[in-house]
């Protein structure tokens, strides 16, 4: 299996698994006042050390989450009744509740997806939200200036940074951020563990209350073994500085995938900016192909693993939000793909997938009722 | 180590562990169209069955949370702003949710902790929230009588089953209830993932929004491994019908622990009803002894681990708000301890607890600076 689709869900490292089965043996709720209890806390706490170092924090600014759509609540539940600003192509668990509990103004972006000048946006708001990088095409966004404008308003600031961590660099004190959700998932670690950094001193509601876990700010019984495998899956992105590897190792094989499908594919065109995109991540549409149907063949036929626009999202039958917002065109939409690179993948995965899928998008157009010009 | 808090945490059960390590290979995100998305979603529908089964449910009425915490704030989100009756012992993730979300009644309980006639308590609300079984103490609630009454007056009925799984036999269908409340990791199962039972029909609103997972009713990627490890515990306790295993083999060794004390302990009494509280939960207060140093002195001297009142509301110095609602004595709150025994609890492990439990009250009781009796 040629899997390329690591920015729905990574496969776990195996420093993540041997932490979660080491967890696996403690006994205790890190809760309780006895021994095994402690033993429990300090793997707990040993984690939530590794994470803050991963984003330059503290760890007493880490809350531990059920994952990134937990930590993006919590953050509308904070700002509940309250103007807001948020980007047009967050995650749906930043958009979604929002407009639930908020009164969200959405922030165009331009066709690079990119959100510009955001002065005439954020007047009048407590917080503006916007993406570290987008899940969909691989957007960075300049949150330094963001923040900088949004503090300017006198609005905190968050910033969802699930798809990002690890893939570039993030320091929190330098971003000037408030507040900014994290994901276990997308690093190598399990699912089902996120967090959200909360700067010292910035407003805080819990979202899950009744117990007294992280000093009341989460109710729930600590999960030891997810925690065990977020905190090395975060020590193993300290050590290996995991955000070089992604940019010397991968990027180029992701460059070397796009120029090969534009090269290679007939009536395709990327949808991400390879300058300033995520390095691991290709979204790109083939007219007249359904992104659906290449998804399938891939899968099929050549035994590759890849995603239409967002998993999170898919499924639904609508067209992507994300590239609604960038290029205003359903047909780009339905017919886009994403490929998402790990550290492990290699030159020969690119050339297996380009075995398989010149052909898949060719038949596709080949059927399709949409016409298309003469092959170039 | 004699390990008997299993009410704050089971250990995890061989198969779980299993189950979990085996899931840790999967690598999709169960929500993708492709061949590892489908493998891994197969996975959550096979535990969603054996947990449906578990409760007499049928699978599409089981929603899969990040545990009972979330689930019980689920609950009072659905009934936001509405009138609702919760009971004095309700755990503190449905009592202060319903005062943070709701207009909540608090319904008394007698010494038993048995709420009685409701009918006085319920007027005008939409909810009643009533715990199938309390935490710290064990009381088992005739929850059948309780919905039925809630169900003439109008009312939804909620029950948390969180402590009761596993140790008794549960039919939603018989009980007749609208919503339950369950968690993984009081059965042997995985923290970090809890489910709740919605019957067909009745209202709902999602608590965590901007996902389609779960048909829309919980955002948040599917935590394939912790779910794995869920289902292989419900399966265990399906197959092995632990509840008879609690009431034939636990049950005994809880009340040999019950009556050793009250005749060698001096100044002990039993908060948990023998008859009619859960099998394997035994809670007691010792006078002139403050409970923290005996779980303190138990754990040092002895290896046996115990809780004083719930784990999950302990280190907060406020005496246990369910001993309070029962016996309104602060004193015998503070000075109470519980233990909670597993299926793998033996009769050497009373043997040894009682090896030095005398010995540690006495002490402190002789330290005391409160008065006591001449030892009877």
């Amino acid at each position: 299996m040629i899997y390329l689709d690591y920015s729905a869900t990574t496969p776990l490292i195996e420093d993540a698994k041997k932490a979660m089965i080491s967890a696996m043996e403690l006994h205790g709720n890190p809760s309780a006042l006895h021994t095994p209890g402690h033993e429990a806390m300090n793997v707990i706490e040993d984690a939530r050390e590794e994470i803050a170092k991963l984003i330059n924090a503290q760890p007493e600014e880490i809350l531990f989450t059920s994952g990134g759509s937990e930590s993006n609540n919590t953050i509308t539940n904070i700002f509940a009744g309250e103007k807001i600003a948020v980007s047009a192509i967050e995650h749906p668990s930043v958009l979604e509740s929002a407009k639930l509990r908020c009164e969200p103004t959405i922030i165009p972006v331009n066709e690079q997806g990119i959100v510009e000048d955001i002065h005439d946006y954020i007047l009048g708001t407590k917080l503006v939200s916007i993406m570290l990088a987008n899940n969909e095409i691989g957007t960075i966004q300049n949150i330094k200036e963001l923040a900088k404008t949004a503090h300017e308003s006198g609005a905190l600031f968050h910033t969802d940074a699930t798809q990002a961590l690890g893939k570039i660099k993030i320091d929190v004190k330098d971003l000037d951020v408030d507040y900014m959700t994290l994901s276990s998932h997308k690093i190598g670690g399990p699912i089902g563990i996120g967090a959200l950094y909360i700067k010292k001193g910035v407003p805080f509601q819990p979202f899950i209350v009744g117990g007294h876990q992280e000093h009341g700010k989460r109710a729930g019984t600590y999960q030891t073994v997810n925690i065990a495998g977020f905190g090395a899956a975060a020590k193993y992105a300290n050590n290996h500085q995991i955000w070089d590897i992604y940019d010397q190792k991968v990027r180029p094989l992701r460059n070397l995938l796009a120029e090969r499908i534009l090269k290679e594919v007939p009536f395709s065109s990327i949808n991400s900016n390879l300058e300033t995109a995520l390095p691991h991540l290709l979204n790109c549409s083939f007219k007249a192909a359904e992104g659906e149907s290449i998804q399938l063949y891939l899968d099929a036929e050549g035994d590759v693993i890849v995603s239409t626009g967002s998993a999170c999202a898919s499924g639904d039958g609508k067209p992507s939000h994300v590239l609604m917002a960038t290029s205003g065109d359903a047909e780009v939409a339905h017919s886009s793909i994403r490929f998402s690179f790990g550290l492990d993948t290699t030159e020969a995965d690119v050339d297996h997938v380009m075995e398989y899928l010149p052909g898949i998008v060719k038949r596709l157009q080949g059927i399709s009722t949409i016409k298309i010009e003469e092959e170039a």
